[in-house]
Formats: C-alpha cells, structure tokens, sequence
C-alpha cells in the first residue's frame, strides 16, 4: 500500500502524520480502492515501510476505528469496516453517551457486523431474505381486501393480545399435522422468530445468566443474547449437528439456564439432525432438567429427504418452546411468527409480550389465516420448494466443479443456506473482500461466532439468486479461492478453527 | 358473609373446614355474587363469626390466593381478583416452573391486574381503547389496496429497520410543524409507543438500575419497569403535574439513570404541564446529567386550550427522547408509533430493535404514510376532536351533578382519561367493584402504582362511551360513590394516600 505523505518544516506547515495516513486510507475506501474485509498491513510492516514511529501507524488505525472504518481486534488483524451511509448529519446533545452497558454493548456488536452496501451489483449469495419476485402478492393482497370487507373497525382494534385467534389455530392445525399435540391456547404469536428469541431468552434467563448456544449459530440470535446481557456457553457443531458431549458438559453448568437450538436447516449450516440426535439431545436436557429454545424458522421449507420430527414434537415433558415464522417460507414483511410453548411458559410468555409491546397488527393475521387456511400457502410452497430444489441442485453442481482440493460443504435438505469450509487456513474474512471485488457477495463465518474469531467458513445462501446466477456467483468465488490458495502469501500458518 | 359449614363426626366425615370455606367463596364469585374488588371479611372477623381458629380462615384465603381467585396483601385485606377464563387444559410437563426471575416478576405483576371481563355488558369508562365506531375504515383500507398496487413484492421485504423513511418523513413533517427540528433520521418507527418505553427503557439503564417515574403513572410502563429488572424512584403527581422538587431529589440519586415522563394528557390523571414546569423539567434533567423519556402518546387528542411545546421541541441538549403514537388518535390495530431521538441514542435504538423484532410490517407502515401524508388522518383528527370535546364536556357536567362532597376531578384539554379523586378514606378498589356490580366499569388507581398501594382515585374514560352512556355511567357511580359515603363501614380510619 502507497502513501504519499508530506513531512512538516518551518517552511511547510503539514497535516501531523498519522492524520495523513488515515485521510488517505479512508480516501482509498471512499473510492471502493478497499473494500469492507480488507486487511490493512500490519502496523510493523507500515512503520517499516513509511519510515515513521510504530505508535503515528497505530494512531493513524485506532482513529479509524474509532470513526467506524475499521475493525481492529489485538492479535488479528486491523479490517475495512467500510463506511456506513449517513443521510444528514442529526442534532445531537452531551447527553448522547449516556447509554445503558447493554445499549453501549449492543452498539459495539452492530460495529462487527459485515456491511454489505458496497456490493450492491455483485451476486447476493449471503442474505436469507426470501426472494420478492416469488412472493404470492396478488393472493395475499385480496386476503387483505377479503378482511376488511368481512370485518369493520374491529379490525383495526387492539386484538387478543395473544394474536388472532383463527391464525393460532391455523399454527396449531399445521403442527398438528406434523405430529405436535398442541391446540391454539398454545400458540402465541409474534414478530417473527427473532421476536421469538428475545421473548423466549427471556423466559428461561435474567441479566448475567448464560445460554447454551451452537457454534456457529444465527447471528441475531447472538444480538439478542448480547442485548439481554447474557453469557453464551459454547457448544459446537460436529459433523453438522451440536455434540452431544459438549452440550451435556454445558447444561450441567448451573448458571446455563437454556439451550437454543436450530436442529432443522441450521443457520448458518444448513444441516438437520436425525431422531436420534433429537432423541438424545431432549434426554441430555431432561436430566439437567434445562429448558430447549427450538428455532424452527425455516420449518416449512424441505426439498428433499424425509421430514424428521421436531424437537417440540417429541417432547414429553414441557422442556420445549418451539419458534416459527413465515418470514422465510412465505414473505417477512408481514413479521409473522409464532411461539409453541406449554402451561405457565404461555402465561410467562404472555406477560413479557404484553411489557414489550402489546401485540402484533391484526390486519395481517387476519389475512394470514384467510391465506394459510384456504390452501394458497401450501401451494406457494410447493412452488418454491421446486424452485429451491433446482437452485439447490446448482450451488452444489457449481461447488464441485470451481471449489479446489480441501474446500468442503454442507448438502442442505431444505432452506436457504449452504456452510462451506474453505481450505484450511484460509480466513473466510480476507475471501469475502476478495468475492465482493470480484463480484460475489457471500457471508464470512466470523459473524456466526459470539466471539467473531476468525472461521474458514463463508455461508451461501440461494434465497436471491437464480441458477444461472448461482452458477456465475461460484465460478467467481472459485477463481478468488484458488488465487487465494495459489498465493505466496497463503498459509502463513494463522491457527484458524474449523 | 353466610357460609355453611359441615363438621366431621364419626358418623359423617366431611372435607375440612378451611375447603369448605374456600369452596364456597369461590362459588360466590363462579356465580358472580362476590365480583373482583370485592373485600373478604377480615380473617379474626371471620373466625369469631364461624366459631372456628384463625388458622382455618388463614389456610382458606392462601389457597384461594394460590389459586389465583383473591389477592391477599399483608395488612390490606383480601379481594377477590375474579376466575380467569381458560379455554382448555394446555400441556404441561414438570419443567413449566424454571421461568426466569423477571418472568416470574412479571406473571406476579400481571395477577394484580384488574380482569374487567365480567363486566361485558356494563358502561366502559374504563379502558383508553379508542373507538372503533370511529375509525376511518374505508379511508384506510384505500390506502393499503393503494400501497399494494403500487409497490410489488418489495412490500412484503424486510424493508428499512428503521422504518418505511416514508412514514419517518410524515412524522418529521409533523414534528417540524409542532416546533421540533427533526428529519425522518431522527425518527425510528416502533410497534406502538409501548414498545418504544420498553426500548428507550432498556437505552438508558440496565437491569438492576432505578429509572424515576411519575405517580400515579401508566400501568404498561410499570410492567416495562418489573419485566426489565428495574426499579422505580417515585416522582408524586402535585396538581397535576411531577412534583419538582421531588424530581430533583430523584435524578440526584447516582443510580437513577432516567426520568420516564407523560406531561401532555398525563395517563391516569388527565392533565398537562404548562411551559414553564417543562422549562424546570428539562433545567432539572440537565443539572443531573439524566435523559428523559417524554410519552407523547395522545399528543394529537387536544381539544380545548392552547398547545404547549413539548420537552423534545424544548429540548436544547439531547437530553429527550420522545415517544408518539398512532394508537389512541387513529386506530391501534396497526401497532404503529415512532420514537424521536438524536445522535448515537438512534444508532442504539436501532441495534435495540434489531436485537428484539427486526422492525416492523412494511405494508401497513406504506399505508400509513399514504392516509397521514395524504390529510385524511388530520379530517379524522377534527372529527375525533369534536366528539371528545362533546363526551369530555358531558362528562363534567355528569360528575358535577353527580358526586358528592369531598371528591374532586381534573379538567383534561384532550386526551381520553379524567382522574377522580373520591372522598377522603374512601378506597377506589372497593368503589370499583360496588360500580361494577351497578353497571358501569371505571379504572381503580391501585393499578398506577408500582407497589399497588390502595388509592382513593379513579380513571375515568370517554373512548369508548358516548354522551348518554358517560351521564348514565357517572349518575350509577354517584350513587354507589353516595352509599358508601353514607355506610356505616366508611371513614372506619384507614389511611389513604392522597
């Protein structure tokens, strides 16, 4: 990387040092020169190379960390954050700082997170947003025209702030069918499964409690943890699933209050565990006598295999709170999801929902269970399950023929995401930046980690892309992986986990 | 109170005193002879009356309190709370019972609620639900088979978690015009202003912290405060308005991290501040160094008197967050409000949210914006206006006429709610439910306390009673309020906080 730095004399008054090599780092990224998961060079090298003081290159590094262009993390490395759009400078006070410890947390998570604004043309294969050009608009349209003809102002009323009694029933129907005993009393709804995770989290934990959580997991799920001043206890993926060992070791930890848990299409893996696992991960459970949080926000979205009963389903003893939500299988706009739960878990339920915002719109779950319950969900899906199975059957087409030796994948049954593990000791960090250069956006692993370290997975996801444009994506990320393996510079030796 | 109790003999064995006793109370209110509010008679009473011990009358009233049908409070007495309805036995499992601390807080706050269902055909004076005879119906329906003709699928997205910046732009508008310089970046729409208490709670203080509270305030607030681990410092209501001198005691306590306020149509009491206390308010929270959280929700329901700028438009140093609404002066069934904030108290909100719910239902938020930016929301304004200004004047005229000596109510210049005061050592708990068994259902203060403490006020409602219905409700409440005044049991001397 090349400075042009100007040095101050009596004759030449100039801007100090470490000023000037920050002004033109964030130049670099302002002109998309650097993009969001580059690494800058290491502040030794720099010093080096410039000829200046160690501490003018560390200065010039933590200023930009501090204005949010870069992550820097001790031991890892300093990365391009990128810079976040702000529409017009807003008034602000002295009181600003005066943030709660978890606003002041949650603030810090959010600076971790990947923005991908700057990959605005590249190939989206890192969002599990569904696609808007499969959603059944029209339908769902005339079932909101149908509700406001058939109901009057009650419509726009407060509602049973349990949610729409006909949607709860619509759920239970659903569940029934696949082999949950439960009726609409036991239905809450709710903004979607994320609101799920916040209420559920707080129905098993208080402020300093700990969590058990897979490794990688869901991403918001850790915002939720982190927001609510939880601690995660770790218990990591093997072959797909949560172990089983880890999982026993964690929830006999007295402070661990609950496990949660995505068995069916996890995210961000993409995998599902077999009876047995569940079998055995409610009985680990059972003799702690800890509750399981099962996010099954993909729930309805199998295109192949056979369906394995859920965690909620093969539950005999009230350890389950089960998350749904139609955010994925149908459309999230509506912010429509559910929470299975049993006995004093709806009444608890219920309360915190209550102290957190009354309820949801009743509008659109009165159009939801006109939707659901005439049919047109299941026939939407069915559409889609084909046309992810297609888009399935090319991502893993397109990883065998560009991935190299030592790269490897998950073969999803089911929803959005695939998990690839790159060649070892290759940081899916430093390949993003090279993707979204080179046209491709996908979702470093770090994020899926409470901790951020370092992770030689990417997650893609065929919500957004076609099969050509799948194919495209992975002959792109395979030229950037390859160049990657191929460089002098690669296996430097960095420990990365796996 | 008769009971008929069987003794046990060798020759008739019978269930044990205390069961009988409990049984037959509870049937009383199964057949709606006790009703909830109703006052047991004293424990020592009872067991003179009955010949029996102490003890037996004691076990009765814990089992009926375990029950959930009275609610006993050391040194208060025991009221009969009501049966709540339960549809059908839900599952259970053994595992029911590890709720977290603050969701047993919470379940604990809920059961002293008042549960108004058995007065389904009486007069509602009770409840600050808007009229749904009102609501712009067909207007707003328009607006959302507009929102869905204009916009494709992109309406059922995810959308901007800050809110459709359409609706932001609407609200800005709105606020600019009220004296507050903003932009829609200033605005984040939220699920109600009850979700935005719980999020700006949870933006300035942590579970553990003290947040100061006006007394008597709103019931949901309180909840908010018990179901996120905070504890309240009390700033009395005087005249009508937070007792400043008590407010300033309050924010110079190191661990009271905010002061959550209702100045405009102070929810229960009805009144407003004038501009110099918001001025005293704003000196005050600056001195301290503490936010303040403004509940604006009914700013939009003045309908006498002369507005008074808010604390967010006085605000000169980032000390206000501002919460609105569009559930009490449109329609709630939307769940639609917004918080207004500055600087980095933005950024934290938004990390808030995207931690609880990823935002809200984009097709009601396009609608919205359509049917408020359009002007139809400011005709429906108008109208709504008139009508409160007819039920709140028939109101007046009722309680002049009809109460007696020695009580004594606020005179609101908009908004729903009317604060009675009853005569002195008269306890509204009881009021309310010799009102409920004549007809008429109104708010006993109890409930905006956080300790619940007896209280001789009243909240009285005009959302949902006309004119007639307000003189025929007041003129059932005169008489009950006239025969418990002229009852030998009055002014038996128990204190009462005034």
């Amino acid at each position: 990387m090349e400075f042009d730095l100007a040095r101050t004399s009596a004759a030449s008054p100039a801007a100090p040092v470490h000023q000037q090599i920050a002004e033109q780092i964030r130049g670099r990224v302002e002109r998309g020169e650097l993009v969001p998961g580059d690494r800058l060079p290491p502040i030794r090298a720099l010093a080096r190379q410039l000829g200046v003081n160690r501490d003018t290159v560390s200065t010039a590094y933590e200023n930009l960390a501090a204005a949010g262009v870069v992550d820097a993390r001790v031991g890892r490395g300093t990365f391009v954050r990128g810079l976040r759009p702000r529409p017009t400078p807003r008034l602000a006070g002295p009181l600003e700082t005066s943030l709660s410890e978890g606003a002041e947390r949650l603030l810090d998570f959010e600076r971790g997170r990947v923005h991908y604004g700057a990959g605005r043309d590249a190939i989206p294969l890192h969002a599990l947003k569904p696609d808007p050009a499969l959603f059944p608009v029209d339908g769902f349209r005339r079932a909101v025209a149908r509700a406001f003809q058939e109901q009057g102002g009650e419509l726009l009323g407060y509602g049973d702030p349990q949610g729409y009694a006909g949607l709860r029933e619509v759920w239970a129907e659903r569940l029934r069918a696949a082999g949950t005993r439960v009726g609409p009393e036991s239905v809450v709804l709710c903004q979607g499964a994320s609101q799920g995770i916040a209420l559920a989290l707080r129905l098993f934990a208080d402020s300093g409690d700990t969590v058990a959580i897979e490794e990688p997991t869901y991403h918001n799920a850790l915002a939720a943890l982190v927001g609510l001043g939880l601690r995660p206890a770790a218990v990591p993926m093997r072959r797909g699933v949560a172990d089983l060992d880890a999982l026993d070791a964690a929830l006999s930890r007295p402070e661990v209050r609950a496990f949660y848990t995505i068995p069916t299409f996890h995210n961000p893996m993409g995998t599902s565990s077999d009876l047995a696992h569940r079998e055995e991960v409610l009985a680990i459970a059972s003799r702690h006598g800890k509750p399981v949080i099962e996010d099954a926000y993909e729930m309805d979205l199998r295109f192949a295999g056979r369906p394995v009963p859920s965690l909620m389903a093969l539950d005999e003893d009230g350890l389950v709170v089960q998350l749904l939500s139609f955010s994925k299988s149908l459309f999230p706009g509506v912010r429509s999801g559910a929470i299975v739960a049993r006995g004093r878990h709806v009444d608890a339920l219920l309360a915190l929902r209550n102290a957190t915002d009354l309820g949801g719109a009743l509008p659109l779950q009165v159009a939801l269970a006109d939707f659901v319950g005439g049919g047109a969900y299941d026939r939407h899906l069915s559409r889609l399950r084909r046309r992810m199975k297609a888009r399935s059957d090319a991502l893993g087409t397109a990883l065998s023929a560009e991935m190299p030796n030592g790269s490897r994948w998950t073969r999803p049954e089911g929803g959005y995401q695939t998990w690839l593990d790159l060649p070892e000791a290759m940081d899916a960090r430093e390949v993003f930046a090279d993707a979204l250069r080179a046209g491709v956006l996908v979702a470093p692993g770090f994020q899926f980690h409470f901790d951020g370290r370092p992770s030689r997975g990417l997650r893609l996801s065929i919500a957004l892309a076609d099969e050509d444009e799948i194919a495209l994506g992975i002959a792109r990320l395979g030229r950037v992986v390859h160049e990657r393996a191929a460089s002098p510079g690669h296996a430097r030796g960095r420990a990365i986990e796996v």
